[in-house]
């Protein structure tokens, strides 16, 4: 019962590249570029026009591109004009607004809600029900947990947009804020349900509300193994293009030499 | 490829205004009256009956009203028996109980959550992701930020509801949870990632966790300007009916002298 | 206008109860089983399939058991092999993953995200916009406020994986955080806005960022009557087993004398 096209609607103007499928109810817009092999689940709008479509009749669609061996899971909602790497995935219920660059290799989870004018890296995850605000700046390797937010408007309402910058390979834990415009350097630990308020430079640990340095994040002593599990690239290869390699050969031959 | 009536049910029992838009796969139940120059997008549930309805054959659904020149984005959930102003929108993803009462240009972010039985003057700006709890009673040009929480129950589980209350002008900041019955004043700045546990009054900046009053807002000094931004209203006017008029003459002609 | 099976699909290898009514655009996916009297409202997906689904023909969908008289509300995704109780409810676009399995008389609202491999007793009632991680194990009676998030990772990111496990009775107030592998005691309350990183004793109020053990919460006294409200089983019977009987005599005779 998978991909009858039942219910779907695909522009005649999209390029739908080879061996992709579409599930049920979803609905493909003008000028949207899908790579091969691509899935797009149920009950998606890809390629969502931005608001003059409404109102004026010769509203063009921008481009809208997905690389290859996407997954886009169901409900999911990606305007137009935004350029997702390969290998790109979404959980349930994403939805992404104008202007969002990602790099290969990224996953966006359940509830998401990126506001667009954003780029990322390759290989950020995103887990569940994160917002990203516009003119965020992200890494690679980012990996950013539920509930976090990325604010940009420093005395709100303002016509200010100042979104944070996140350096490579730092962890955003759950629940945290990261006000607008702060700086955050190389791995980096921003522990949960810490408020974000000052530029934190690579390898620390900060946490609170309001959020202090507490450590260097490789004196951090792990319960289970009684050393550090960071830098985490050492002990973690789960899906990182590192994997069966080890991070020490792979960042030398790929321009990481310094992290 | 758009509005092609694809999978559209409107009730006969509806009422639709002039040159109203409707998009694919939406549901109008009965006794939803739309104003003239509305759109809603695709997926939508308008006019969602109560509880009632799935178990009763007698069920009557009562009148749900949405004003003029709104726009309601795609995949949300309005249930019956609310009234929305002029000029209303929403993002995706909202869902708004009943007994919601909206003044004209209000706005409710992509996945905010009404819970119903509240009230809301006008200009009232939600962005994405609040949740406001039954009883909330929020005024005139009211915004609040992502992830903020308005709660009712004093001493979860119980049967008590007792909302917060938020005076004109107020701006609740990105996290922030009020606490059942507490009343802000006008002009107040909650801050990021706030407790709020006790009353505020008018003008006050409190922020933290639990929350502290820290000073008089127009005592705020921006970086980016060296004086105070607030009261906001002198130095925002995007969207806002002060615009090219300026709020000090506005709010002499409108009723607000004493803001 | 309700259950005209409009673009509904359910597949032929489903098995659907007496009695059961089926919303428009919903999807039952194979081997999904629901009781007598359920109601699965509208745009729901039911058993939808795990990743292997996408990428291997052979793939066999596990069975989905949703119980009798249960009610899902619209735009809900319930994935494969999980088993739910009979008087199941869920809000509205509530996505629920694998090896989920919950007792009879559980509701979880609006927005909330289970992760899967969790486990619910009967009588849990999670709001909205509550985040479930992977392997935590919730008692019977326990209630969850909005915006909470269970954690799993204490090393973000790494390969542990160990949830929270909450007593019997205890609740969770809006917007806390529960960090990897704490343990939770019956009766407790977790205080609003709260970070929680220690177990917690039966009996015990808990609060703050870090939380601390605040009291026993039957030393709290309610402004309302000037007594505790607490343990709350005492002074709250609205859809519990105990209404009309009260909790000392229920507890006598349904095996939780010590509680």
């Amino acid at each position: 019962m998978k991909f009858n096209n039942r219910n779907v609607f695909i522009s005649s103007k999209a390029r739908i590249g080879e061996n992709v499928k579409i599930g049920d109810n979803t609905i493909i817009y003008d000028n949207v570029i899908i790579g091969d092999n691509t899935i797009i689940a149920n009950d998606c709008i890809i390629g969502e026009p931005g608001n003059d479509y409404y109102f004026n009749d010769d509203y063009k669609n921008p481009e809208t591109h997905i690389g290859k061996n996407s997954m886009i899971r169901s409900h999911t909602i990606i305007y137009s004009d935004s350029v997702f790497g390969n290998f790109f995935s979404t959980g349930h219920r994403v939805t992404i607004r104008e202007k969002s660059v990602f790099g290969n290799n990224c996953r966006i989870g359940t509830l998401s809600d990126i506001q667009g004018h954003v780029t990322f890296g390759q290989y950020c995850w995103l887990h569940s029900n994160v917002h990203i605000g516009q003119k965020s700046e992200i890494g690679n390797f980012v990996f950013i947990y539920p509930y976090v937010v990325f604010t940009n408007d420093p005395h709100p309402p303002s016509n200010i947009c100042n979104g944070p910058k996140i350096g490579d390979f730092s962890q955003v834990a759950v629940g945290t804020v990261v006000l607008p415009g702060v700086k955050i350097g190389k791995h980096c630990l921003l522990g949960a349900q810490s408020l974000i308020g000052r530029d934190v430079e690579d390898y620390q640990l900060v946490a609170g509300n309001p959020a202090k340095v507490l450590k260097d994040v490789r004196e951090l002593v792990s319960k289970e193994t009684g050393k550090s599990h960071y830098p985490w690239p050492d002990n973690f290869e789960r899906g990182m293009p590192w994997e069966n390699i080890g991070f020490e050969k792979w960042k030398k031959e790929n321009g990481y030499e310094n992290d």
